[in-house]
């Protein structure tokens, strides 16, 4: 005699079916609309589009900063301490740099994630490196929204970086962590120089390290010279090891969220970030459309070998192309 | 008695009037067409590409790492050494990051490089940080081209900043020096994880700070990271405002160039780096124009209250606005 536990369900292949299902709570079901989503399948976008109606009700935190901080680390003990002591249901989806270069860093932060693998409560998927970087800020939206619209309440986007565009990807959060370690002298630098948007807050990781004094003063000094804000960004001690100061970085996101629910604000900055979301996603899609054609069409390949032969200038080319 | 010096003769307000005086080595018409293509006025787009045919003979030096590290001072130091010794004509565009937050790091860079302003033989602008990032790059491959065709044999492009878009600008130019500091922390994690491309040469700069050996070291095993590469990235350890290893950095320049210019490697990368800087244009271009139509067109404008109001979802909003 032998007992043989049920094989799980087979999930549908329709659209329709896999939304039935992610509106039943299904993790599988969401792990499937995401690697449809990743693969750039029609049956995602679908998915994505008509579960987009019920997002909007979780709290987005993009958590971001320079690579080897320890954001992974303080993500997992920060969704620790949420888990022990609420029933909340927590997402993250986390984007990886997208360079053949090497990944070795990166995937031992994702090592450090595991160990929440195993929480039903906690969904966890690291956006994959392939295709266009344009792609993967895309795949990255629809997947925050998809995390939201299937009954997560907090959802991270974690990013990697020092600059401009690293941080846009986490801009469509709410509230904005900035996670830097004493060493930190580029992004402190980066942010005194305005090259750097100002987060909602800073955190300071590996704080049992001396230099964090320094780093602490060097932050406070960056944010005094923008003048008076109505929110001053503030600087909160981590140790992601130990578990120091997470308790204290919880208080302060929960002060800025009532910060934000307060006089409209929230609508405001969704409203303003979900424009500016678009306005990406289009340009990225006109690009990556742009890319197809020269591919495809003898012609406008000529242009492009028009300009190498300098017989016409890149700037006439690009007005030629459209 | 009176001797007046005589007033130089106005400059023409006729693009072709004005290609003639760029042709015949005046200084101030470069500066107007600068000015033009800065404006977007459409006479700077008609100079550009009246002189592009005329580029391609100078070397492109891209100038790049995070604020902070002496990027300018070098440069002055470079661009002093190299005048001393020859009478190469010198062109450098500075990019500055395009931010409401303070400009006051920049500033202070754009002052170490004054002492050239008076040399006749090099010429040096700063790109404005007015209007769209996708704009500022723009204008800098227009006025980077036409330093190149009004006869600069070196031209240099400073870009600043941590990250994959930073150093793209940069890209356009045939060898890309990544400058740091003792304390450029972010820096290394960003080219260990592969967010930051592997630069052509990267310095050292401030070298006389004690932490300069333990700063080789982590650089030296980033780059054995990717495996064996046919051009090894060497590490020149200088000091700006000594003077110290400026020679030795122009060397390793020279040598990444005869590297390039054997075996068809030049025109290969300038091939690509064209191709690729003619795709970002064109998706900026497409950015501002969805932009443009957005704010003209009611219609438009109602799908992105859509999104707003989660009837619509972003990548279907995307779709309908193409």
């Amino acid at each position: 005699m032998e007992t043989a536990s049920e094989p799980p369900p087979p999930l549908p292949q329709a659209p329709d079916a896999l939304v039935a299902r992610l509106r039943a709570g299904d993790r599988r079901a969401l792990a499937r609309a995401i690697t449809w989503i990743e693969d750039q399948d029609p049956r995602g976008a679908a998915v994505a589009a008509a579960m987009f109606r019920e997002s909007g009700t979780a709290h987005l935190t993009g958590f971001t900063g320079p690579p080897g901080v320890g954001k992974s680390s303080l993500l997992g003990a920060m969704v620790g301490d949420l888990r022990a002591r609420s029933d909340a249901q927590v997402g993250i989806v986390s984007v990886d740099p997208s360079s053949p270069f090497t990944h070795g860093a990166v995937l031992g932060d994702r090592i450090r994630l595991a160990e929440h693998f195993l929480d039903p409560g906690v969904f966890i998927r690291s956006m994959g490196t392939r295709g266009h970087l344009g792609g993967v800020a895309e795949a990255t939206l629809q997947v925050a929204l998809l995390l939201d619209a299937s009954g997560r309440q907090e959802v991270f986007i974690e990013t990697v970086g020092v600059g401009q565009s690293e941080i846009e990807v986490a801009s469509l959060a709410d509230t904005v962590v900035l996670v830097l370690m004493p060493g930190s002298g580029d992004a402190v630098q980066a942010l005194k120089a305005g090259i750097m948007e100002v987060p909602d807050v800073i955190v300071i990781n590996k704080a049992d390290h001396p230099a964090t004094r320094t780093l602490r003063q060097q932050v406070r000094s960056v944010l005094t010279l923008g003048g008076p804000r109505e929110w001053l960004p503030p600087i909160v001690e981590t140790q992601a090891t130990t578990g120091e100061g997470v308790g204290r970085l919880w208080e302060v996101i929960g002060e800025h969220r009532d910060f934000l629910a307060a006089e409209g604000r929230l609508e405001a900055r969704r409203r303003d970030s979900i424009e500016r979301e678009i306005f990406t996603l289009a340009s990225s899609r006109a690009q990556r459309f742009l890319e197809q054609q020269v591919a495809e069409d003898p012609q406008l390949g000529e242009l492009l070998a028009a300009v190498h032969h300098r017989t016409l200038d890149p700037v006439s080319c690009v007005e030629r192309l459209f």
